[in-house]
Protein backbone atom coordinates (compact mmCIF):
# COMPACT_ATOMS: atom_id res chain seq x y z
CA UNK A 1 0.00 0.00 0.00
CA UNK A 2 2.99 2.72 1.16
CA UNK A 3 4.64 1.57 -2.45
CA UNK A 4 1.63 1.88 -3.90
CA UNK A 5 1.38 5.80 -3.05
CA UNK A 6 5.03 6.46 -3.06
CA UNK A 7 4.72 5.23 -7.00
CA UNK A 8 1.79 7.39 -7.17
CA UNK A 9 3.59 10.23 -5.94
CA UNK A 10 6.37 10.22 -8.24
CA UNK A 11 3.87 9.65 -11.38
CA UNK A 12 2.82 13.22 -9.53
CA UNK A 13 6.25 14.92 -9.61
CA UNK A 14 6.84 13.88 -13.31
CA UNK A 15 4.02 15.53 -14.30
CA UNK A 16 4.62 18.50 -12.44
CA UNK A 17 8.14 19.23 -13.18
CA UNK A 18 7.02 18.98 -16.91
CA UNK A 19 3.99 21.74 -16.18
CA UNK A 20 6.58 23.76 -14.28
CA UNK A 21 8.71 23.68 -16.90
CA UNK A 22 6.10 24.52 -19.06
CA UNK A 23 3.81 26.83 -17.78
CA UNK A 24 5.86 28.55 -15.32
CA UNK A 25 5.39 27.18 -12.01
CA UNK A 26 3.93 31.25 -10.43
CA UNK A 27 1.41 30.18 -13.41
CA UNK A 28 0.70 26.72 -12.34
CA UNK A 29 -2.23 26.59 -9.24
CA UNK A 30 -3.06 23.14 -7.46
CA UNK A 31 -5.99 23.11 -9.37
CA UNK A 32 -3.83 23.26 -13.11
CA UNK A 33 -1.84 19.64 -11.05
CA UNK A 34 -4.77 17.85 -10.09
CA UNK A 35 -6.15 18.31 -13.46
CA UNK A 36 -3.13 17.10 -15.31
CA UNK A 37 -2.83 14.36 -12.59
CA UNK A 38 -6.51 13.06 -13.03
CA UNK A 39 -7.23 13.57 -9.53
CA UNK A 40 -9.30 15.84 -6.79
CA UNK A 41 -7.53 18.78 -5.54
CA UNK A 42 -8.03 17.18 -2.73
CA UNK A 43 -6.45 14.33 -3.43
CA UNK A 44 -3.10 15.97 -4.10
CA UNK A 45 -3.04 17.37 -0.48
CA UNK A 46 -3.07 14.16 0.67
CA UNK A 47 0.44 13.43 -1.05
CA UNK A 48 1.72 17.40 -0.45
CA UNK A 49 1.04 19.91 2.16
CA UNK A 50 1.32 22.66 -0.83
CA UNK A 51 2.84 23.85 -4.02
CA UNK A 52 6.11 24.98 -2.48
CA UNK A 53 6.28 21.29 -1.05
CA UNK A 54 5.97 19.98 -4.70
CA UNK A 55 8.66 22.32 -6.05
CA UNK A 56 10.98 20.91 -3.20
CA UNK A 57 10.16 17.45 -4.29
CA UNK A 58 10.85 18.25 -8.09
CA UNK A 59 13.83 20.37 -7.16
CA UNK A 60 15.61 18.15 -4.78
CA UNK A 61 16.61 15.20 -6.72
CA UNK A 62 18.80 16.90 -8.65
CA UNK A 63 20.70 18.24 -5.93
CA UNK A 64 20.81 15.06 -4.23
CA UNK A 65 22.09 13.31 -7.76
CA UNK A 66 24.59 16.53 -8.34
CA UNK A 67 26.13 17.34 -5.24
CA UNK A 68 27.66 14.04 -3.99
CA UNK A 69 28.97 13.40 -7.37
CA UNK A 70 30.85 17.07 -6.96
CA UNK A 71 31.95 16.02 -3.79
CA UNK A 72 33.60 13.07 -4.86
CA UNK A 73 34.92 14.50 -7.87
CA UNK A 74 36.59 17.47 -5.70
CA UNK A 75 38.05 15.14 -3.37
CA UNK A 76 39.71 12.69 -6.16
CA UNK A 77 43.20 12.59 -6.99
CA UNK A 78 42.40 12.91 -10.65
CA UNK A 79 43.74 15.93 -12.66
CA UNK A 80 42.06 18.86 -13.15
CA UNK A 81 40.97 18.16 -16.64
CA UNK A 82 39.78 14.92 -15.86
CA UNK A 83 37.53 16.60 -13.18
CA UNK A 84 36.07 18.57 -15.53
CA UNK A 85 35.81 15.68 -17.93
CA UNK A 86 33.94 14.21 -15.06
CA UNK A 87 31.65 17.14 -13.77
CA UNK A 88 30.25 18.10 -17.55
CA UNK A 89 29.35 14.20 -17.91
CA UNK A 90 27.27 14.54 -14.62
CA UNK A 91 25.88 17.78 -15.44
CA UNK A 92 25.09 16.37 -18.97
CA UNK A 93 23.37 13.09 -17.36
CA UNK A 94 21.25 15.11 -14.57
CA UNK A 95 19.20 16.82 -17.72
CA UNK A 96 19.08 13.52 -19.44
CA UNK A 97 17.60 11.50 -16.69
CA UNK A 98 14.82 14.66 -16.08
CA UNK A 99 15.25 17.39 -18.37
CA UNK A 100 11.72 19.14 -16.58
CA UNK A 101 13.35 19.15 -13.09
CA UNK A 102 16.88 20.39 -13.73
CA UNK A 103 14.71 23.19 -16.05
CA UNK A 104 12.51 23.65 -12.95
CA UNK A 105 15.82 23.90 -10.64
CA UNK A 106 18.08 25.79 -12.97
CA UNK A 107 15.31 28.35 -14.16
CA UNK A 108 12.68 28.95 -11.52
CA UNK A 109 15.32 29.71 -8.94
CA UNK A 110 12.51 33.04 -8.59
CA UNK A 111 9.96 30.48 -7.38
CA UNK A 112 11.95 29.08 -4.35
CA UNK A 113 10.30 31.03 -1.38
CA UNK A 114 11.38 31.09 2.38
CA UNK A 115 12.05 28.96 4.26
CA UNK A 116 14.02 27.21 1.26
CA UNK A 117 15.51 30.06 -0.26
CA UNK A 118 18.53 29.98 1.58
CA UNK A 119 19.45 26.40 1.15
CA UNK A 120 18.69 26.31 -2.43
CA UNK A 121 20.94 29.50 -3.12
CA UNK A 122 23.69 27.80 -1.11
CA UNK A 123 22.99 24.55 -3.55
CA UNK A 124 23.18 25.86 -6.40
CA UNK A 125 26.38 28.16 -6.08
CA UNK A 126 27.74 24.75 -4.90
CA UNK A 127 28.07 23.82 -8.61
CA UNK A 128 29.76 27.41 -9.71
CA UNK A 129 32.57 27.17 -6.67
CA UNK A 130 33.27 23.35 -7.70
CA UNK A 131 33.75 24.37 -11.31
CA UNK A 132 35.97 27.44 -9.99
CA UNK A 133 37.93 25.12 -7.74
CA UNK A 134 39.01 23.14 -10.32
CA UNK A 135 39.95 26.06 -12.51
CA UNK A 136 41.54 27.12 -9.36
CA UNK A 137 43.57 23.46 -9.16
CA UNK A 138 44.30 23.48 -13.02
CA UNK A 139 46.08 26.98 -13.37
CA UNK A 140 48.39 26.57 -10.33
CA UNK A 141 49.37 23.35 -11.79
CA UNK A 142 50.46 25.23 -15.07
CA UNK A 143 47.72 22.86 -17.03
CA UNK A 144 45.13 25.68 -17.79
CA UNK A 145 46.09 29.05 -18.68
CA UNK A 146 45.69 32.03 -16.29
CA UNK A 147 42.26 33.46 -17.45
CA UNK A 148 39.53 34.99 -15.50
CA UNK A 149 38.12 32.15 -13.79
CA UNK A 150 34.47 33.39 -12.46
CA UNK A 151 34.25 34.13 -16.12
CA UNK A 152 35.26 30.79 -17.06
CA UNK A 153 33.30 29.25 -14.95
CA UNK A 154 30.13 30.79 -15.95
CA UNK A 155 31.21 30.34 -19.72
CA UNK A 156 30.91 26.45 -18.77
CA UNK A 157 27.94 26.57 -16.77
CA UNK A 158 26.17 28.36 -19.47
CA UNK A 159 26.93 25.72 -22.26
CA UNK A 160 25.73 22.81 -19.73
CA UNK A 161 22.62 24.46 -18.12
CA UNK A 162 21.37 26.27 -21.78
CA UNK A 163 21.27 22.78 -22.93
CA UNK A 164 18.05 22.57 -20.11
CA UNK A 165 16.38 24.90 -23.23
CA UNK A 166 17.48 22.56 -26.27
CA UNK A 167 17.84 19.43 -24.72
CA UNK A 168 15.64 16.41 -26.03
CA UNK A 169 15.84 12.65 -25.54
CA UNK A 170 15.32 12.06 -28.94
CA UNK A 171 18.27 13.80 -30.33
CA UNK A 172 20.66 12.95 -32.38
CA UNK A 173 23.29 13.02 -29.02
CA UNK A 174 23.57 11.33 -25.91
CA UNK A 175 24.39 13.20 -22.98
CA UNK A 176 28.03 11.82 -22.66
CA UNK A 177 28.69 13.00 -26.15
CA UNK A 178 27.38 16.12 -25.75
CA UNK A 179 29.42 16.34 -22.72
CA UNK A 180 32.11 15.08 -24.83
CA UNK A 181 31.93 17.99 -27.29
CA UNK A 182 31.78 20.27 -24.87
CA UNK A 183 34.36 19.40 -22.62
CA UNK A 184 36.65 19.29 -26.03
CA UNK A 185 35.46 22.98 -26.54
CA UNK A 186 36.28 23.90 -23.05
CA UNK A 187 39.66 21.99 -22.14
CA UNK A 188 40.94 23.07 -25.20
CA UNK A 189 40.16 26.67 -25.09
CA UNK A 190 41.31 26.19 -21.32
CA UNK A 191 44.95 25.05 -22.04
CA UNK A 192 45.82 26.48 -25.90
CA UNK A 193 46.12 30.30 -26.07
CA UNK A 194 44.77 31.30 -29.85
CA UNK A 195 47.48 34.31 -29.55
CA UNK A 196 46.30 36.33 -32.71
CA UNK A 197 43.81 38.78 -32.32
CA UNK A 198 44.13 39.98 -36.33
CA UNK A 199 43.02 36.85 -38.40
CA UNK B 1 1.29 65.25 -26.65
CA UNK B 2 2.11 62.35 -28.73
CA UNK B 3 5.69 62.23 -27.45
CA UNK B 4 4.70 62.02 -23.62
CA UNK B 5 2.46 59.12 -24.77
CA UNK B 6 5.33 57.49 -26.48
CA UNK B 7 7.01 58.19 -23.25
CA UNK B 8 4.95 56.60 -21.17
CA UNK B 9 4.74 53.63 -23.33
CA UNK B 10 8.25 52.64 -23.32
CA UNK B 11 8.44 53.22 -19.34
CA UNK B 12 5.73 51.01 -19.27
CA UNK B 13 7.29 48.35 -21.23
CA UNK B 14 10.44 49.00 -19.01
CA UNK B 15 8.00 48.29 -15.98
CA UNK B 16 6.71 44.62 -18.12
CA UNK B 17 9.94 43.26 -19.01
CA UNK B 18 11.26 43.35 -15.56
CA UNK B 19 7.90 41.88 -13.89
CA UNK B 20 7.76 39.37 -16.60
CA UNK B 21 11.45 37.98 -15.93
CA UNK B 22 10.87 38.02 -12.19
CA UNK B 23 7.32 36.60 -11.76
CA UNK B 24 7.17 34.74 -15.67
CA UNK B 25 4.48 36.10 -18.27
CA UNK B 26 2.44 33.47 -17.63
CA UNK B 27 1.82 34.62 -13.89
CA UNK B 28 1.75 37.92 -15.09
CA UNK B 29 -1.95 39.66 -15.17
CA UNK B 30 -2.94 42.81 -16.69
CA UNK B 31 -4.04 43.78 -13.19
CA UNK B 32 -0.67 43.42 -11.73
CA UNK B 33 1.00 45.26 -14.65
CA UNK B 34 -1.17 48.30 -14.08
CA UNK B 35 -0.76 48.18 -10.01
CA UNK B 36 3.36 48.15 -10.92
CA UNK B 37 2.73 51.05 -13.28
CA UNK B 38 0.87 53.16 -10.79
CA UNK B 39 -2.36 53.19 -13.89
CA UNK B 40 -5.88 51.84 -13.25
CA UNK B 41 -6.42 48.74 -15.83
CA UNK B 42 -8.23 50.57 -18.01
CA UNK B 43 -5.65 53.16 -18.85
CA UNK B 44 -3.31 50.10 -19.91
CA UNK B 45 -5.60 49.48 -22.62
CA UNK B 46 -5.40 52.81 -23.75
CA UNK B 47 -1.77 51.86 -24.65
CA UNK B 48 -1.81 48.13 -25.91
CA UNK B 49 -4.84 45.51 -26.80
CA UNK B 50 -3.64 43.00 -24.69
CA UNK B 51 -0.94 41.45 -22.77
CA UNK B 52 0.33 39.15 -25.80
CA UNK B 53 0.83 42.74 -27.45
CA UNK B 54 3.41 43.93 -24.08
CA UNK B 55 5.17 40.90 -25.04
CA UNK B 56 5.54 41.29 -28.60
CA UNK B 57 6.91 45.18 -27.61
CA UNK B 58 9.05 43.81 -25.03
CA UNK B 59 10.68 41.25 -26.89
CA UNK B 60 10.83 42.65 -30.13
CA UNK B 61 13.54 45.39 -29.91
CA UNK B 62 16.11 42.88 -29.06
CA UNK B 63 15.45 40.86 -32.67
CA UNK B 64 15.22 44.64 -34.24
CA UNK B 65 18.63 45.43 -32.37
CA UNK B 66 20.24 41.59 -33.33
CA UNK B 67 19.26 40.75 -36.35
CA UNK B 68 20.44 43.37 -38.84
CA UNK B 69 23.96 43.54 -36.75
CA UNK B 70 24.11 39.88 -37.69
CA UNK B 71 23.32 40.35 -41.24
CA UNK B 72 25.93 43.13 -41.31
CA UNK B 73 28.47 39.98 -39.88
CA UNK B 74 27.38 37.43 -42.25
CA UNK B 75 27.63 39.41 -45.61
CA UNK B 76 31.04 41.42 -44.21
CA UNK B 77 34.10 39.74 -45.95
CA UNK B 78 36.15 40.43 -42.27
CA UNK B 79 37.48 36.66 -41.29
CA UNK B 80 35.52 33.86 -39.38
CA UNK B 81 37.61 34.24 -36.35
CA UNK B 82 36.60 38.21 -36.16
CA UNK B 83 32.87 37.54 -37.09
CA UNK B 84 32.97 35.28 -34.08
CA UNK B 85 33.75 37.62 -31.85
CA UNK B 86 31.46 40.57 -33.04
CA UNK B 87 28.99 38.62 -32.92
CA UNK B 88 29.45 37.78 -29.06
CA UNK B 89 30.23 41.36 -28.11
CA UNK B 90 26.62 42.34 -29.99
CA UNK B 91 24.96 39.29 -28.40
CA UNK B 92 26.19 40.50 -24.91
CA UNK B 93 25.72 44.41 -25.48
CA UNK B 94 22.08 43.34 -26.01
CA UNK B 95 21.94 41.55 -22.90
CA UNK B 96 23.62 44.80 -21.13
CA UNK B 97 21.17 47.40 -23.15
CA UNK B 98 17.89 45.35 -21.41
CA UNK B 99 18.73 42.37 -19.73
CA UNK B 100 15.28 41.96 -18.53
CA UNK B 101 13.81 42.20 -22.28
CA UNK B 102 16.68 39.76 -23.43
CA UNK B 103 16.09 37.25 -20.60
CA UNK B 104 12.16 37.41 -21.53
CA UNK B 105 13.04 37.05 -25.31
CA UNK B 106 15.26 34.11 -24.37
CA UNK B 107 13.67 32.40 -21.90
CA UNK B 108 9.54 32.89 -21.77
CA UNK B 109 9.44 31.47 -25.11
CA UNK B 110 6.73 29.05 -24.02
CA UNK B 111 4.67 32.17 -23.70
CA UNK B 112 4.28 33.57 -27.20
CA UNK B 113 1.38 32.41 -28.46
CA UNK B 114 0.16 32.64 -32.06
CA UNK B 115 -0.13 34.64 -34.49
CA UNK B 116 3.47 35.36 -33.29
CA UNK B 117 5.16 32.25 -32.75
CA UNK B 118 5.92 31.16 -36.22
CA UNK B 119 7.90 34.44 -36.56
CA UNK B 120 9.13 34.44 -33.14
CA UNK B 121 10.94 30.85 -33.87
CA UNK B 122 12.18 31.85 -37.15
CA UNK B 123 13.87 34.88 -35.53
CA UNK B 124 15.57 32.87 -32.87
CA UNK B 125 16.49 30.42 -34.99
CA UNK B 126 18.37 32.93 -37.16
CA UNK B 127 20.60 33.63 -34.19
CA UNK B 128 21.51 29.44 -34.03
CA UNK B 129 22.32 29.86 -37.48
CA UNK B 130 24.38 32.74 -38.22
CA UNK B 131 26.60 31.10 -35.67
CA UNK B 132 26.33 28.01 -37.40
CA UNK B 133 27.34 29.58 -40.64
CA UNK B 134 30.99 31.44 -39.37
CA UNK B 135 31.52 27.67 -37.86
CA UNK B 136 31.24 26.43 -41.13
CA UNK B 137 32.95 28.91 -42.55
CA UNK B 138 35.48 28.41 -39.88
CA UNK B 139 35.97 24.94 -41.13
CA UNK B 140 36.12 25.14 -44.59
CA UNK B 141 38.87 27.86 -44.55
CA UNK B 142 40.99 25.16 -42.48
CA UNK B 143 40.77 28.37 -39.29
CA UNK B 144 39.24 25.80 -37.08
CA UNK B 145 38.84 22.25 -36.20
CA UNK B 146 36.75 19.75 -37.57
CA UNK B 147 33.87 19.77 -35.25
CA UNK B 148 30.16 19.02 -34.41
CA UNK B 149 28.71 22.43 -35.45
CA UNK B 150 25.46 22.03 -34.19
CA UNK B 151 26.86 21.19 -30.53
CA UNK B 152 30.06 24.27 -30.88
CA UNK B 153 26.87 26.61 -31.53
CA UNK B 154 24.60 25.36 -28.80
CA UNK B 155 27.88 25.47 -26.65
CA UNK B 156 28.67 28.90 -27.71
CA UNK B 157 25.24 30.43 -27.77
CA UNK B 158 24.22 29.15 -23.83
CA UNK B 159 27.71 30.41 -22.80
CA UNK B 160 26.15 34.11 -23.78
CA UNK B 161 22.29 33.28 -23.22
CA UNK B 162 22.75 31.96 -19.89
CA UNK B 163 24.24 35.49 -18.82
CA UNK B 164 20.46 36.72 -19.05
CA UNK B 165 20.46 34.84 -15.38
CA UNK B 166 23.78 36.36 -13.90
CA UNK B 167 24.39 39.30 -16.09
CA UNK B 168 24.41 42.40 -13.54
CA UNK B 169 24.88 46.28 -14.86
CA UNK B 170 26.46 46.56 -11.41
CA UNK B 171 29.03 43.51 -12.19
CA UNK B 172 32.94 43.93 -12.24
CA UNK B 173 32.68 43.66 -16.43
CA UNK B 174 31.75 45.14 -19.26
CA UNK B 175 29.52 43.52 -21.26
CA UNK B 176 32.83 43.96 -23.97
CA UNK B 177 35.01 42.50 -21.46
CA UNK B 178 33.09 39.59 -21.05
CA UNK B 179 32.54 39.24 -24.37
CA UNK B 180 36.22 39.32 -24.60
CA UNK B 181 36.63 36.20 -22.20
CA UNK B 182 33.87 34.15 -23.92
CA UNK B 183 35.39 34.62 -27.31
CA UNK B 184 39.15 33.58 -26.11
CA UNK B 185 37.51 30.48 -24.56
CA UNK B 186 35.68 29.73 -27.87
CA UNK B 187 38.40 30.59 -30.47
CA UNK B 188 41.16 29.41 -28.44
CA UNK B 189 39.17 25.79 -28.03
CA UNK B 190 38.07 26.07 -31.57
CA UNK B 191 41.44 26.32 -33.32
CA UNK B 192 43.54 24.17 -31.20
CA UNK B 193 42.95 20.47 -30.56
CA UNK B 194 44.23 19.20 -26.91
CA UNK B 195 45.45 15.81 -28.05
CA UNK B 196 45.59 13.92 -24.95
CA UNK B 197 42.84 12.43 -23.43
CA UNK B 198 44.85 10.91 -20.61
CA UNK B 199 46.08 14.14 -18.11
Amino acid sequence: MREEQNKRKQEILTIAARIFRQKGYNATSMNDLAKECGLFKGSLYHYFKNKEEILQEVIQPYFEYLLPHLEAIDSSKMTPTKKLRMSLEIQMRAIEANRDAVSVALREDRAVGNPYREEYIAKRNRLEDHLVAILEEGIEKGMFRKLDIRMMSKAILGMCNWATVWYSSSGRLSSKAIADHFTDLAISGLKNKHLSRLD
